[in-house]
């Protein structure tokens, strides 16, 4: 995958969703840095066969991904949220009631926009 | 499943990760209200295959959710965004600006939550 952070986000929502190999060789290669000539050592099978499993693993998650699309979905959400919170500190630096009432609608319009 | 609404969040969620025919009858049931021996009419297949077939969807369905937990995530959030809301609200009505500022900062504090 070109980005690891998206590979560990993507293993985040979906890796519930592999096998315990998947996910052990995954976390070796993401999370602790492993190189695939160990994995292979650790596992006791080829430098090759960690790389397919580990592509396989990659192109699963990216399945679930176009499937669900549930890390852009709280991608979008946390956007929104991230905007109330700017408008709640806007408020909190306001001395117009008038600035204050117009940054409540916006964030009553967003939380709106999220419960919809 | 004991709750329709249930089902049919659940579907919501996890719907693409069932097989077309999987789709096709849980749909029929579930949003059509077709009963079991009209779905067996339209695919040509016993009400005893349909009712199966439903119940093994089911059993997918909860099995994402048990692994994945995603109903329950964004019904929490929702939760917290509608706690936002309310709080928007109370500063509408609020004269006091310790009031305001009180709930302003509980509208930082739960972002922060959804954020984090």
């Amino acid at each position: 995958m070109e980005d690891i952070l998206k590979a560990t986000l993507l293993y985040d929502f979906y890796g519930e969703l592999l096998t315990q190999k998947q996910k052990d060789v995954f976390e070796y290669y993401y999370f602790n840095d492993y190189s695939l000539t160990e994995i292979g050592e650790e596992f006791d099978i080829s430098r090759q066969a960690v790389s397919d499993l580990i592509k396989r693993t990659e192109n699963l998650l990216l399945g679930y991904e176009k499937k669900l699309m549930l890390v852009k979905k709280f991608d979008i959400q946390k956007q929104n949220v991230r905007r109330i919170k700017n408008l709640a500190e806007k408020i909190e630096k306001s001395v117009s009631s008038l600035a204050i009432e117009s940054a409540v609608s916006e964030i009553k319009a967003i939380a709106d926009e999220i419960l919809d």
